[in-house]
Parts: C-alpha cells; structure tokens; sequence
C-alpha cells in the first residue's frame, strides 16, 4: 500500500472525530487540568470522545497498524503504519470559542511521516498532503465545496515575513531570547494559530512558524501537508522534525535559513 | 423608527459588503500601507470595496443618515441617524489567512448606539443585537442554518477569567504595565480576536477583553452585541465607551470592577 490508498479513509477518521467534537464546541461542558498545579492545560470532552471514536475505527480496519494518540497514549508504536492523532490540537482556542484548532491525523510509515490531515470542522476545512503534494478542500463562505492545491509563497527576507507561533510563553525562557530576537525581525507576528497556522504556511499566506516543546502528534501529520505544499520544516537546529520538540517551518528555503541563523546565534543567550 | 426597523436593512448591508471582500480573502492582491513608516497597518482592496458598497446602498435608501466609515471618513455625522462602519476589522488576521476578522456596522441614534452587526462572511456567521437582546445566525459547520441567542457567562473573579486582546503591542507603553498586572492575575489569555474577541464574550465563551487605542468604528457596533448579551463594556476609567479608546467589556459586572481596579491602580505604573 502506498500513502495514497489511505486517502479515504483518512476523510472517515476526519468525518468520525468531527461529528464526536462538534456536539462540544461552543457550549458549557467540564473541563479537566491534565496538569494539575502547572500549566493550564484543559482535556475536554470532545478530545477524548474524538480520539476514542478514531481508535475504534483503526482498531476495526487496520488492526495491525500501531497508534499514537495525545489522550489515550501509544500501542503497537513500532508497526510498519503508525497513526498519530491529536484530537483536538488547539484546545485553548476551543474553549475560547475560536475556531483556530483542528483535528491531526498523521499516519507513519516505517517511522517516517508519509500522510496528514488536518480536519477544521467548524469552518468545514481539510488540509492534506503526502509530502509530495498538499491541498485544501472547503466551502469559502459557500454551499459548494472547492479543492484547492495548497502551494507556499516566496519569501526570501526576515523583512517581508509574517510569523506565526501559538504562544511566546510556550517557547521555554532560556530559548525565548533567541525566539524574541527573530520576532523583533519580521514584518507581523501572530499568535494562536495551532496547526492552523502551519496550515496557513501551506496556503501561502505566511511565511514562518517557530514554536519549542512539540510533541509527536502535534507535528507528524503536518510535515506531509507542510512539504507537499513545497515548504521546509525542521527542528531549530536543523534536523529531522517529526518527534517534536522545537520546530522551525517556512514556505521558502532562504527565509528558514535566515530564521535558524538567528534561533542558532550564541550571542542572542546574553540578553 | 426603532432599531428593529433597520434589521433587514442591515442584513442587507452584511451581504453585500460580504460579497465584495470574499473574491479578496486568501488570494493574492496589492497592499497599502496607511501609516508610512509607522506601525503595520494593511488596508485591502477588500476594505474598500465592502466600504463603497455598503455607502452606495445606505446613500440610496436613507440618504439623510450620516456614515462613520473607517476607509473614506464621515459625512452628516451630526444627523439622528449616523451609520459607523469598519469593513475589515481584524485586517492583520484578514492578511494572515485566519478566519478572525470581521465586518462591523453600527447605527448611532442621537449618538448612541442602537443596534450593531458583525459579518464574517467566510464562516458565514453573524452576531448582532440592539442592546437589549443579542443573537448569533451561523452554520455550525453543517447546511442548516441556526440562530442562537447570546448570552454573557457569569465570572466572580479574575482567577477564573478567560481574557482577550488583540496585541499587547497595542496598548500605549504608558498604560502596558497595567494591562500586564491584569494578565498575570487572570487564567487564560487569548491574543488576537480583534472583533471576534468581543462576539466570543457575548457568546459566553470568555470573559474579559480589554483593547486601548480603539476607534470609534471598531467599538459602535459592537456596544449593541455586548450589551444585549448582558454584558458591560467601558472605557478603562468607567466612562462611555461609544467614541472609542481605551475599552474594558466583560460578561460579569463583577470581574468588570475588577478588572477596573487593576487598570487604575496608580501602583501598576511603578514596574
């Protein structure tokens, strides 16, 4: 099997974790801190209900396959097809109201990121992408739904590039000089975002997104969509990014190097 | 005349000025610069067609109201009537790809708002109200229209608070340091929003947003949605909030005094 005979069923496991979430979103429902006494982190309902319908569905159809998941923890970590979903990545927006997060739906093949999706339920948005190529389906204020091919923009200066990054206090203080360094650089910076903003990368609509502290599922079903759509993404000191940690994405080569020249500079540590 | 009077009218004005910024989002297109050399402030193609159209359909049908537009200023702004438009509020988001701009058109009676909408045509949904009872219209992500009323949540206190605002760049350096003092007491902030921030509020979602610099066509409009949610929204010192500037809206009364404590709090200018 090739990424691409997973297409459909990815659409399901996208239909099946949205139908799970919506019911949720926007209205009072109980909330849980995962970490008790730090920072504020809310699990819903939706997240665990999203997540426990994808595994079932996998379960039933690739019972062979591994799985990675943000609630519910990995099993068969090591198959030849490794599923790593994040229910709902962006759950600050979601209990904001903000409809900014999206569901994640990487799949692995031999341990590399070889199929994503991003699922936007709300706004009926789906970015995908195998690495090769990328798209966007959706309905732009419409009843008729459009594909499109997802494709970055050039941007060859820190001068002329929007950033985008969830949250400066995500990035850990003793990286956040090198972080602010590279923002006090670039044309406009947006917080919030989540995976959308990667999506918005593949779009074309901005240039860079830096962020630190990543996990597998908040990354892997991006990187396909991220490349597909010609873009580069590592960690900050330029490596292979599908495990997480501090990431580094952009729709054009110069300005990724540019960005780590300045997240990799000694002399940003003294300030 | 009452406020009602002017609902289909309104609509009205959200189609079209809906129709013209929609060809304009997420494509490429030509970008000005309002403030030479200053702060970052792209004023769109969009922007001024959705203001034209909206002034060509108001000078046909109620060609004695005054208009306040963002783009192309104010005529008659003394008469009973006075419309108060801002075609693109959230012009950084509209740039960036994210779904959190809006179309704000408010109507002044005797100077006072009197009934307020926000578009945003992409997720097709609208919040509006007349200061007594406010309503969002949207698609929840299906074909099926729905209409909800708004309604503020209650909020005792700042721990438990969900805050919103556009930048912390935005506050004057002078005011930041009490605008910060306000952050660090509350649960959860949220960057970005512009209007969307404000509708989350009477939605029920967050609880406070507090903005400085504002214009008069960023907050007409929407004093109508807070206010018929149950909400409040003032200026930092309490005063009326209708001409702009320095805004506090809250869902809650209560957290509303608190949070106005802390931004008048002679102490916060120290740090």
């Amino acid at each position: 099997m090739t990424a691409i005979d997973f297409i459909p069923f990815v659409e399901r496991l996208a239909t099946v974790s949205g139908e799970a979430i919506m019911p949720f979103f926007r209205t009072a429902f109980a909330l849980d801190d995962k970490n008790v006494g730090g920072v504020f982190d809310p699990v819903t309902e939706a997240d665990r209900a999203a997540e426990t319908a994808m595994r079932r569905v996998i379960g039933q159809t690739f019972p062979s396959h591994g799985l990675i998941g943000e609630e519910f923890g990995s099993r068969e970590a090591e198959s030849e097809y490794v599923w790593v979903l994040d229910p709902i990545d962006g759950t600050k927006s979601f209990i904001s109201g903000l409809p900014l997060w999206g569901t994640l739906i990487g799949l692995l093949h031999q341990g590399s990121p070889c199929y994503g999706l991003m699922n936007q339920p709300f706004t009926r948005e789906r970015f995908y992408g195998d690495g090769h190529a990328a798209f966007w389906s959706g309905y732009n204020g419409g009843n008729e739904k459009t594909i499109r091919k997802l494709r970055v923009r050039p941007c060859h200066e820190l001068e002329r590039a929007t950033l985008m990054t969830t949250s400066p206090q995500l990035i850990p203080a003793e990286l956040r000089p090198r972080y602010e360094a590279l923002e006090s650089k670039v044309r406009l910076t947006r917080y919030g975002g989540d995976c959308y903003a990667y999506c918005m990368l593949a779009a074309g609509q901005i240039d860079l997104v830096v962020e630190a502290g990543l996990n597998i599922y908040d990354i892997v079903a991006l990187i396909p969509i991220i490349k597909g759509a010609g873009g580069i993404v590592t960690t900050w000191d330029g490596g292979e990014p599908s495990k997480g940690g501090a990431i580094v994405a952009a729709g054009d080569k110069r300005v990724h190097e540019l960005a780590l020249q300045i997240l990799n500079a000694p002399e940003a540590d003294k300030s």
